[in-house]
């Protein structure tokens, strides 16, 4: 759709594989990107309520330069954060810039894409539908992680392809620990040792290595973590001192 | 290939996740996407019979301003007649056209893609072997819905990557069934409702919604249907009245 | 990253499903396609030294038409060898040409894909970092052949998409056998038969077949060799006349 209405346009994917219906994970992953794909248009959908009463919007960022159009899920709140926060903002209701359509389920195809290639054909925002106050969009899903009795409670935000463990810890958050640090979840506990990269580690030792989006993970060296500790994305882990 | 040959083409990689050897899923594939394809150069491999005597043939459509390319084995054909049927066509078999290769094996990258790419050089149909008629071509393998003493005997066509099952049905073959419509399948039956979009459906409920290709699917909101009801694509289902 | 920095550049993506870490892999990767690469920059990475005291390098080809960029870890050496072997060599030490970036463990991004685009925007070799003697690159891992008392010794170097098994075999290796050559693995010995192409095999017959490469692989019509016969990459199998 996008080549047929602006076939100017480089498209780059990003990803495919979000997890069916995994609005938080497709919004960890545009966070990832995010900072290497604007300025552009960027369109992401990740869309559970498809056909329902969910919005479906697009939102200029800080200077103008960007456009994220995507459903109004959380799904762009994260990385419209990271890129300087919402300016102008649209639903998108004017159909005369969608696509004719046997029903309401691939809004990818009948709703975003199309109105992605007019954005990049020049079609100035406000053409595209009833202007919104971006404060009354849903907001992100992103973890925080809080201080509790056992140390600081975190979150395993993504597995990536090699099983590493990336969690919602910010390297500035363990400064006061060790270099070596407890990790608990559930009944389980380890040791992990802070490492610079995987080679570093000895076989079979668990590493926290500030990863390569400046978040803390838990990794091995050519095996993956996720297998290793049998954790996966969403799963709470406490970081603290060994005892 | 086609970017040595042709460096101002834009190839568009619709999807490699045809199953092996199954030319039925590769020619429903090609169907769901090709009318967002043409005009244009249609490149389609599923090719279980490489290197034997099946024929490789490029078959222009309506005005001659689309060509499909791949091997006469009915993959091609359902995409064909719907974008007009099929105008002049050619047996490729002007190996001059061809990449020299090691053995049989590849058709792919030896004979489709650098046809594909002569043909978007413009190269005539022609010139690349002899003219067929088309009506030699083997036909589609796309199954027909039939009346059956115990309702409409339907078939799963594909399970897409959410898991909803879409079924050879028009919407107005089921006119005449109500809002709840019996599903009946080897010894199991069970009854869904027509829906809109997914988020429609209460947890749990089974819907028949008519999907983004106008066909009637059986869904689940944000549960695969495939794994609910053990149902995959070939599998025959009959819908009727419940009782 | 090189849409950024080298808009005009045509990025093909040759493949993301090599195993992790698996280097051997993605060297065989790289050989099988690199002859319809050249001329151009080629980046490869598998790299689970990344971080490391490994070099990273760029590598001129024969008549440095051809830039390959990577890991100095025999991902490169066979794909360099292929093509003509390395002329000038450089280790990329300066980090004018990189991105900033939060830690050392994703050089894709970071050191190699800019150096691809510089390169791409006619950046000369020698600015990127330091000659280096391509004598002292790593070399490439894989395999020959050898005759041993039960006949030829080979191993399965790709299982691919269709589960057929390629050998690190040229056809010459085995003229001296028949039509029927014994394979034999572990405890495991069955005859197979060479074939032109997939469909000259009847149902159930195991098939020697000069593969796309030129490299002998084994067979079944429409069933994937490797589920048959429990073989995968890396797996010794010896060639011999039946009994």
């Amino acid at each position: 759709m996008i080549r047929d209405l602006a076939s100017h346009v480089t498209v780059i994917d990003v990803t495919h594989h979000v997890p069916p219906h995994d609005v938080r994970a497709g919004s960890l992953a545009l966070v990832r990107a995010v900072q290497y794909l604007v300025p552009g248009v960027v369109l992401a959908v990740v869309d559970p309520g498809v056909g329902t009463e969910r919005r479906a919007v697009a939102v200029e960022v800080g200077d103008g330069k960007a456009v994220f159009v995507g459903p109004d899920n959380g799904l762009l709140a994260p990385a419209v954060a990271m890129t300087g926060g919402a300016g102008r903002a649209v639903s998108l209701t004017d159909e005369a810039y969608h696509l004719p359509a046997p029903g309401p389920t691939f809004a990818g195809r009948d709703v975003f894409a199309p109105v992605a290639a007019h954005l990049s054909n020049g079609v100035d925002l406000l053409e595209l539908g009833e202007a919104i106050d971006p404060v009354t969009m849903t907001p992100g899903l992103v973890p925080m992680t809080r201080d509790g009795a056992d140390g600081l409670l975190a979150e395993v935000l993504w597995v990536d392809h090699f099983g590493n463990l990336q969690l919602n810890v910010d390297p500035e958050e363990i400064d006061g620990l060790g270099e070596r640090v407890s990790l608990q979840w559930g009944e389980q506990r380890r040791t992990a040792r802070r490492a610079r990269t995987y080679g570093d580690l000895k076989a079979g030792e668990i590493g926290l290595i500030v990863d390569s989006y400046g978040l803390v993970s838990i990794a091995f060296d050519r095996r993956p973590a996720s297998d290793e500790l049998g954790l996966r994305a969403g799963d709470a882990v406490t970081l603290a001192e060994p005892n």
